[in-house]
């Protein structure tokens, strides 16, 4: 198991193996969970401070959970309330946490490029918890984690993502990660909805649902991001459903055997089904935060690990 | 010490074996607690998540010390603040966290019944922190806990529950639990804040508090709740603080040895005089914050072996 | 060492062998820190209460990181939000807490001797985390720290204090702390910024930069308190930074080896050059960060000690 890398900034750095190497820790993690069994204390000693400069419940929790249970000292900051009223900049105050000797780093961040800039100013592990429109690796991580769990491969699948592509780093992260993996993507939704240049990503592209979903294995649903859409359109939700949302109808076009996944919180009736979502014969979504946590475990322990051998007195800086 | 129940979501279907069994083992953790001596880790390896849909300070705080103090890995979420902007509902919140395995979650909510809602869709033990006007189960426990430590027991006792019950889930609680362990309760306040119906709980209703305290050997108080008055009566605080307002002149109609209690946080000179708030030979305010801790520790640690026996591979489930 | 107080409320207390013991055993929390060392587990079993009535990043993560580190139990409270809504008033929140048996209470409260009131009615140890424009012990402390690691000596030394002095309990704690210890302290801002009867204190005062920092060891920065300044003069940035904002031409004027500091958060192009600030030939400022963390270690240390010894059977009461 080899994952050479100090920080987990986006899926972009990766080789296929070091994303094999997450996933593989992260299996383990997930059934140690499953049974009851005792997590072990890989980040035991070890100080993960999360830095939320944007709300979120679910990854935030997630993150926090998978410290705690490998018995890290776990410490989140609410930014937004705090720093940035008084007018520090970003890097001041990721120094001055730096100074408090942290080992782990989660930022999230409204502007792309914020955590990749703030990984050069601080000598501890730093992972992403999405920035901008940029990366979200563990979103991809999970997500390819929860496939690999439900399709026995993370291979040669077909693989739609489906709606708000322009404003996605989930999107963004999920087509970079499962293209290294040698999947087939299509990417579904309105054209004003999708990023300008997609095209070099080796995808191919759908404004139709039906036509789009026809024989895949997967259907990956974005959330729509309203709050990202400064100007420019923004499509009612009534019409939205009509043609982008997943119902049982459209999906009838998939593989039989096609999963359904959705990063959350979902909006109910605008980009799927409430019962479609509900439904465990087809849905992933529940799996999907299940393996976050396991997926962020793994992660952290892995750049721990990398963490104390550089640290080591013997050790060569790398 | 029996206690059969999978959640702690109201003193409603608790039977006073139930309630006895919550009690004692909440005495011997408020007897180590004032000793200094360890706690145990009767929650060590669990994960306890406080979901609070409404602010509060005293019982989140409660119930996060009580699961620090057991060992647990405890997260506590300010969720007006996250997810519920971003549209998502009671129930996809609740089973995002019940997808990260948690062990016990702590509901606060403005909604009647939507902790009980919310424990249907989990597989964990859910404890209710208040919802709407419904119930505060462990407020009425360490309310009786607190009573039966100074009163020597918990039966044949006259108390007098004084205020505005119709707003007060502490109120609703404290008369099903009272009633159940057989004591006479009588119900003081303005008919205005008096709940429709009330005559069916087998209490006596009083709207002079002279009358209503003569010879009650508990004096409970309750908080004016005017962030729940919605229209309707709200009295001028000077008025109400006259006629219904403790002070010792009016705690003098009661037994010379009657307890004076308030759940906090306390409005001092509208529901109560400061100086007899502050009285340690009548009030046992703060007792009750210190029983709130202990109680806490007992439900979860209840809850968490009836939790741990279902888990249990040779269990037969309930 | 010998550390004989109750709780840490202000600099004006304690004889220079107290400071003398948080430094020493500080210095020892400090060089575990850098090896990575384990620091032990001297807040084993107690709990640690943060109530914070004024937002602060930085302060609330160091005391948090430090007892965190040393095995405490540790909850942080957003006070704003909550109790206060709800118009309880700072005593009863502090009553309410104690009945919970915390065994560290850390307090910060926008009144001058808000804590000190507090500490009166709590059995705790109580540390001032900064009580209006009164005190700031941790932070004189941490800067003491940081001089007498860079200067190898804490006595005998000329200090430059700069900036808002007026509206800084940072340099009234420093002030004290500093010549306690035998320093020799200039204070150096606009008159409308400096405190009336500053004379009393021993120091001398400039309205000059450059004469006042002819010949200094040691430059202490402050930050524009413009949050404080309720009418009366306030400068603007430009104006101001011309005349009070630190940069190479005026800190040519110092010794060549002075050291340069800023308790933080810093306004750039303010208070200092941003060159200047990130110049660690210069400026040990995230070395006062670094630093802050082995301070608070060590008072909560120290004071737990004290409490554990009083609170032993065979103890007499203090």
């Amino acid at each position: 198991m080899t994952f050479a890398h100090s920080h987990l900034l986006g899926i972009e750095p990766l080789a296929p193996h070091d994303i094999r190497a997450v996933l593989d820790l992260a299996d383990t993690y997930a059934e140690r969970g499953r049974s009851g069994a005792k997590h072990g204390d890989a980040l035991a000693g070890l100080t993960q401070i999360n830095m939320f400069f944007e709300n979120s419940t679910r990854t935030q929790a997630s993150f926090e959970l998978a410290g705690k249970r490998l018995g890290a000292d776990v410490m989140s900051m609410a930014m937004q309330a705090s720093s940035i009223k008084k007018g520090e900049t970003l890097i001041d105050t990721a120094m001055t946490l730096n100074a408090m000797h942290p080992d782990l780093l989660v930022v999230r961040h409204p502007h792309s490029g914020a955590v990749d800039l703030l990984a050069q100013k601080v000598n501890c592990a730093v992972l992403n918890a999405g920035d901008g429109r940029h990366e979200h690796p563990t979103q991809a991580l999970l997500d390819a984690l929860t496939i690999r769990r439900a399709k026995g491969r993370l291979h040669r699948l077909n693989i739609a993502i489906c709606g708000d592509i322009a404003h996605s780093r989930v999107a963004r992260s999920n087509i970079i990660l499962l293209g290294k993996m040698e999947n087939r993507i299509r990417l579904i939704g309105p054209p004003t909805l999708m990023p300008a240049g997609i095209g070099e990503f080796g995808v191919e592209v759908y404004d139709d649902m039906q036509k789009g979903l026809e024989g895949v294995d997967v259907v990956m649903m974005l959330r729509l991001q309203r709050e990202r859409m400064d100007g420019g359109f923004i499509p009612s939700e009534r019409e939205y459903y009509h043609r982008y949302g997943l119902d049982a109808e459209k999906l009838a076009h998939a593989a039989p055997d096609a999963i359904v996944m959705h990063p959350g919180p979902m909006n109910r009736g605008v980009e799927i089904d409430g019962e479609l979502a509900d439904d465990i014969r087809r849905s992933v979504i529940q799996q999907q935060v299940e393996m976050g946590v396991a997926v962020r475990m793994a992660a952290m322990d892995l750049l721990a690990r990398n963490l104390r051998a550089r640290r080591a007195p013997q050790s060569v800086m790398a």
